[in-house]
């Protein structure tokens, strides 16, 4: 794989052009109010597997709007004591799929929730969340869903969605931290929802993470689903200034800056989905405690192994 | 292109083995009156363009459920009396796009009414009309799409929208007969459209149509829209049976037989993306007055201008 | 889709470093010159079609070395007084198909002369106009046609067969004013027909155009038409120095200084095909009027629907 | 995705044609005799990893010709009691890579030892164990290395590993039942592991088996690594036949009829890289208690983490 | 690769449909006259090359209607008596290129006449020869140029260029016997000139021939050439029928009956661009001595060194 | 083909970063004493073809650590004094194949000795080699077999037998000078051969070679084998650093600095196989009298024809 965006030397210092809306922080505590004033307790409801050694919740959380969001909710089975949280979240167009999909963080002692992301599960794993929202025209998949106002945008909703894990999360009766990670679209939720939570989130885990200095990303790859970006504006030329102010309101250099919690990034040098200078981008903006994991021949599947090693010892150095 | 369906001698006989749901006029009955019952008067504004010898009005009519349509009605300017009126239905993925994409009906001397479909209009031409809708996961694009239950199905929607859109043509008032056509899935649901009309239609016209022996093509064919279908059941194999089942309430085979007015029907022997058995499928299945027009040697673009041609003479004769 | 060629801000001052031939004008002028001698008046037969608004002919006029070129010639019906002309030439690879692939320009009150492309036509829509002269071998396709001598070479008799098109719209005998106007190819042969034609022409029309800049257009793109170019002298390298030196007789870029009328054109930034340095660098030649389209998030079908408003617009206003 | 393979219903009582060699069981155990005749005992060494639920052993084991065998010993950490113990083989092309990689058995309450696949691992997952043979020419790839003698044949080695691997686990001091699994290539060896095994073996599940009914499957696919055969007997098409007589050594459908413990197998109708046909052919030839897991609408990817909880509750039945 | 076509013991007996045109002869006894009637003696002009054990000639001999025909003609140099003289024809869209791409029959002790084949040459190696006929539209490539008639068709023009070129062979000052060759267009070509040849060939070798039971061919592969003429009936369909009628004057299989020299003919089973029905159409129509070279393994290349010594081997025994 | 490396006159400077080991001397002497010590004089024994004017033999010579290589030894028959050996090597996957592939320089009026490439030929031309050593898990292909080690890296053996090929060459009976040449992996193993062999070889002819400036080919290709190289590191990013460590012993860049012979060079500019700068990299380190033959057009298929012609004269003209 060739080697496409700038030289890693240039990476190190790479700050993103885009700037952060004026309404940013109103736009963002006016969502999450709403959505906190409609929230029910999370329904956890236990799930028999195999899986022996499992305790298996199904959950449902309220998420944006109060709207019910899916979540499995695993953890040692036979641990008496408060354990820690590991909020994950998933990659693009997949959803919650089988428990059996997520075993890495109670086998290294977590208790671990994952969410659903709404709508999506239709590509490659299930998922059992809808999006009750319905949309104009927009490109096939979820990049320009609602895309023409901030308001009802998708990524509104879902990272809405992700701050409520969270604070299910530390609802938990057991729950001792909570930490947030998640891969691709599941690391730029990572970046939001620790941005958007303050001290409630104890440590981020983003690799390749997805949402990121979005403006330039849609113009220097052709991969989706950055690319759905583009060809929207190809049908809708009139409205990509609009397109591209919404996105602004999701984009992960703007939660980095808030972030407080110690963080691990990942991002691979031939990484044509998300392109290593928009997570530069989103790195060089996290202002305290941070790692990163370069891989200099990865593409977007850049460490996967290597990673949730790295990612686990992080997270019991950080609990230590 | 390598034939690769029934030859075409067995084409000539094949009926579809798809069986009509017990309650499939019951289904339809009830939807069409619920979508009347709630539908207010369309709103018909002239739109001023470059194109000085038509006269063109943005249209909004109510669809499903009283959700509102756009649609393009052009018109030759400067003609007084009554006019047939072409109700058009657009390929799977594009919106109504420009007026000045539809400009054959018009030189033909027909009002043309051209139906955006709902949600669509993201993928090639632009539309505005939304799905107000949302779903469960799904696999990417409509076809399944609320596919769990035929209650919820998007195409129950889209064709109760077309159904509506004869209705308002019908409604102009300068409208004299009023047919109906469309390509692929414009012919699916021109198909539908006449089949739940009854003797509001006048002559029905469907290019190589979609949505046609549907449980057949969703097994012979890697194109999609039909391999969502099968993308779907991979991911949620426990819910097949239920969504061919929902599929049968849309299917071409159950509108033919109902159809009263005479039909132009053409099918590509090369088409992967609507294979000619199942466009056969429905053909057959037509009672009454018809005509296939069969390119031999094309795919799903089968025809193009040859049927552009034919269709015009096809109605002119019908009304003539 | 990615950006890859010049910066916007460099686009808009770049000037392409090809030199005019000396004998530019002196070429040119004995080609017409020739093909003037050699003319016989334009046969004009009317079609009978379905189209019932439009009157319709098949026109055969005389081209480059008096051969008989074919064109649609098409026009609102019951229209009395003169009429402006838009003369348009085809892209690359199609002939001049069905009328009813031509309809925008009769309906904005134009007649519309649609020129078949010499040899052209067995691609994606039919033509009904031979190439009677042979060659040796070349890339299949036709930019390396006859490319050994500026004499032999294809678009000499194509780009003539353009002039006198235009020439025949002048001479029809309803004929107002004359435009040009084309897509890709079309649009290469519009701003040729435009530079060859002087005042003759009243507007000229290029949307994406081919065959600018041609020498830097055949090493910066992967893509068709132009990679014909490097393939061929791929199989002749001693001859590419030829090749390059015919090209030069047939580029936009030289002829766009000779274009006295006010021109329209369009560039799309992700344009692989027709790539944006080499429109811009025709466009940024042009002394007189002009104005840019321009579509930042398309590839090499820039626009359509957007463009042929504007097209219309711009004919429309010039005309007023 | 459309259907290629046979009908279901003839699928149902598919027989391979393929003919097993005479001297089938004696090669066999001559090779294995020989292996265990080199064998060491395995080497197991524990692991520190984050994951602190489980307890983790890096195994080395002596294979075919007592070469050393990389293996991952994984199980729940502070279980006193006997356990089962599943031994797991690898796809194709994939190396055990991180212990983070195989945590669906031990999750279950199973003692796993995941066993390396010589040679692999540089495709997609990396790999720890060399293959110290050299080889002859041969297409690129492990299905053609060494074919042409049954003696130096690549499969022979890894079939040989296989079944060292079972009987590596039942002198695991605390194993209790020994059960095989695998997908693809895995599930390939397990067919093979089971039945060179006979009552060593408690259980075989076998996920669309590759190496099963090779001489059709060669045939009918142009899916890799099964294409690898052709693209070998197009080079030395005199050699072809040995080659067919080679692989007939390791057919499934030839240790299918030698398997006593319970099977548990799963097909995919649209799978073109392990066709079901071939793994029907298998399936068929198994005597004893069995049951098929059939998924319709799958690709060789068929079922994933449906298989997955299908393959624990089967396991778990049995040692019940 | 997958075996598509007949199988095997189907393909040993398979004869074409395709019906003789009933002017056969006529039209070829007439083509024929007319060329010799125009042919003026060859010119061979010696070339001096590095390869210093050959003597190396270009030929430019009278094809079709007298138009001149490229040729390389090499022997071994020094070598005083007669000698045979291989006729060799060229595969699609290459020409004669370099005497070095040609070395194999001089090597073998034979004089070496290779063709070039007019117009091509543009795809792959280099060519020489014009051909002077303009065409209307066609589809890209040879297939169907001119093919609105048997007497404008491209192929009558290269196929009597074939007949000339033995002829030209026959009278070489040092020629014995006469053999033609050639592999893939090669191959048809080298079967339509011995079948028009009479005894003046004594031997035919023709590898995976194109052009045999064309209207099967056109109609089971999406490969081109083949699919080219898929291509031109898609926008021609009215005039299928006819470009049908105008092939049967140029397929192999109505060549074959009158072939009297011994022939060695290659078909390979997974040749997706000469299936290999369509050889044996060919094959199974030669009444005299023949031979199959069968590749069970291969697609269109198939046998490449492997059928160049079978070839070697298969003259020198006819001459010995 | 777009161009994609560096400008033209930035290759005419280019100089490699990569620095020569500092025991690369000691390496490689070592490793060739080894070699020495343990051949067996070749084995070199008649083959009968019907290639009738050519004396061919099999030849077995020792390699790399004694172990047997095949080659082809092919001269014109009838010559009786010494003659000029050319000495070539194949390229990456191709074996030796047919006597009938390599007639190029006994055409030329040299012996001609065609290194099989040990392991390979499974790719497109068959070979008759093994490679005896194993090897660790590795990306598929040869670029990394034993990279962990320059000790056991592949290309160590393989360069090897090349020095020992030219060895075998020059104790031919009939041997006067020994020249060495190759395309791709075999120029790069002609510049190898040549600067280990100091005056032993007269002239060296290397076309777009391989192996050149490796550290910078692996990072800016996406094309094999290169990116074979890339696939492995991702798997094991912490071995990175040593399998660069140990291409460095065999890149060409420190071979060129030793060659003393004249050479002759081809770089393609469209060459996404071995990139331009890559090539340059090597030639701008030939310290001597060298030539370069430039394809601007070209990829790595450069010259062809062109190439053998060149390389005819210049070998030609080195011995006159």
């Amino acid at each position: 794989m060739a080697l496409f965006d700038l030289p890693l030397d240039q990476l190190r210092t790479y700050r993103s052009a885009a700037k952060e809306p004026v309404d940013f922080d109103a736009f963002w505590s006016a969502t999450l109010d709403e959505a906190r004033a409609l929230a029910a307790p999370a329904a956890v409801t236990e799930v028999r597997t195999g899986l022996r050694t499992l305790h298996v919740s199904d959950v449902s959380f309220s998420g944006y709007g109060g709207q019910p969001v899916k979540a499995w909710l695993i953890r040692p089975r036979g641990v008496d004591g408060p354990l820690p949280v590991m909020v994950e979240f998933i990659g693009y167009g997949g959803g919650r799929g089988f428990v059996n999909d997520w075993l890495l963080w109670s086998a290294a002692g977590y208790a671990h929730l994952v969410m659903d992301t709404r709508g999506q599960g239709g590509g490659w794993r299930a998922g059992d969340t809808p999006d009750p929202e319905g949309s104009g025209p927009q490109s096939p998949g979820f990049l320009t869903r609602g895309v023409l106002d901030p308001h009802t945008y998708y990524y509104r909703r879902v990272i809405t969605d992700a701050v409520r894990a969270v604070e299910t999360a530390r609802a938990l009766p057991f729950a001792e931290r909570v930490l947030v990670s998640g891969i691709s679209q599941g690391g730029g939720l990572a970046l939001a929802a620790a941005g958007l939570s303050g001290d409630a989130v104890a440590g981020v885990i983003a690799s390749v993470p997805f949402l990121c200095d979005i403006r330039r990303a849609v113009t220097i790859t052709n991969n989706d689903p950055y690319a759905e970006f583009a060809r929207f504006c190809r049908l809708n030329p009139a409205r990509a200034a609009q397109a591209l102010s919404t996105v602004d309101y999701v984009d992960g250099v703007h939660f980095a800056p808030r972030i407080t919690a110690p963080a691990l990034v990942s991002a691979a040098l031939m990484d044509l989905t998300c392109p290593p200078s928009t997570v530069f981008a989103a790195y060089n903006a996290i202002p305290g405690t941070k790692e990163l994991e370069l891989y200099e021949w990865d593409g977007h599947d850049g460490g996967r192994g290597h990673f949730a090693a790295r990612a686990v010892d992080f997270a019991n150095a950080l609990l230590a």
